[in-house]
């Protein structure tokens, strides 16, 4: 039987766990600041969230939707179309064997990048500070996606 | 030439897969069933899905938002939103050798707490069963997050 | 150490990985093409993004929502909906020690389908070329789960 915990010993492979880990906590954090906002502002999508507020007629002015839900939601979205590339692309390309301060450097701008994204999503920060962290993250995404085509292709 | 099928002898790698397929097909069950509401309520998003009943400003009628056909999406996106760091976390889990009951129970708890919350979502059950499923699942995730970080973190 | 570039060296495993980051780079593509229109057509979704275009009120007639822009997140999020499965499935599948041509087959046939599904989407073409694009790689992704649940079940 193959020794997987041999897998976990590159560190290429390590590093990529790490900062994987990292960056879908991250995500996964949007989920309690939108139910945060939904609770605190008292704006519900579905009739069943809001039933101890109200019964009826009077709980239905509570389905509504709310300038600074939507933006969580918004941020959230943008993390699911940008995570799951770097998911997908970043695993591959930490099999094929880059070298590891290249790779690490990759991960690190990403993982940085993202959160940055997130902050000047939720406060809001001034253009182009958002469009910059998407740029960024997109770029390294794209950077592991053009080494892997490069290299290993195979169609 | 590395044996790959080694990988699939290793018990937890196996039940992570098993597991995996599950939730990702029962995912995938969300499309057919926004696809059954539009098509029983005649309710679309683009023009040219409601061609065929009826043409120009008769069709235009059946471009609108229905609650049921919103509530499968949001279930769908909620699934998204809880399976992919699952899906990341959780492979990463897989390959740091943890112990394949703690391991096993991780993932029957987050299949079945995510099978449970879809159901919440469509029926729909009263709160809070929706939102315990969704907080069962979403510790299970962190679960895994944590022992990865504490046991294999790498800056 | 186990030599992870023998991984590389599947050529399984090296089909899915140059297929799969193909797919992802063209979903990525989605997110310059929102940009595109909503920078074209002045149609924006945060207030800080139109600032350039106005202050104050004057700024608020660009926070609206268009046909056009909808029509490519529709198809985003259609592209995560069904790429976080195939992702998934197809690196369990891939490592279950699947015939070279069968699983070369699946990956080309999903990547077309996806690829044809977003033409068709963007265009738009007539119904039923976009319901078909959907459907195969759904049957693709499915014929893939089934493969994995029938010869790997591990519960």
């Amino acid at each position: 039987m193959v020794d997987l915990t041999q897998l976990m010993e590159d560190e290429v492979f390590m590093a990529f766990a790490s900062y994987t880990t990292i960056i879908l906590s991250k995500m996964m954090f949007m989920s309690p600041a939108t139910a945060f906002y939904r609770l605190t502002r008292k704006v519900f999508a579905n009739p069943e969230d809001c039933a101890s507020f109200g019964k009826g007629e009077n709980a239905k002015k509570y389905l509504r939707v709310d300038d600074r839900v939507e933006r969580v939601r918004r941020a959230h979205l943008n993390d699911l179309e940008n995570i799951v590339p770097f998911l997908g692309i970043g695993l591959l390309y930490s099999l094929s064997g880059p070298d590891l301060s290249t790779a690490v450097l990759h991960f690190r701008l990403f993982v940085g990048a993202r959160i940055y994204h997130t902050i000047s999503y939720l406060l809001p920060l001034p253009q182009p500070n958002r469009a910059l962290a998407f740029f960024v993250g997109y770029g390294v995404t794209l950077s592991m996606a053009y080494r892997l085509l490069k290299t290993r292709l195979y169609l």
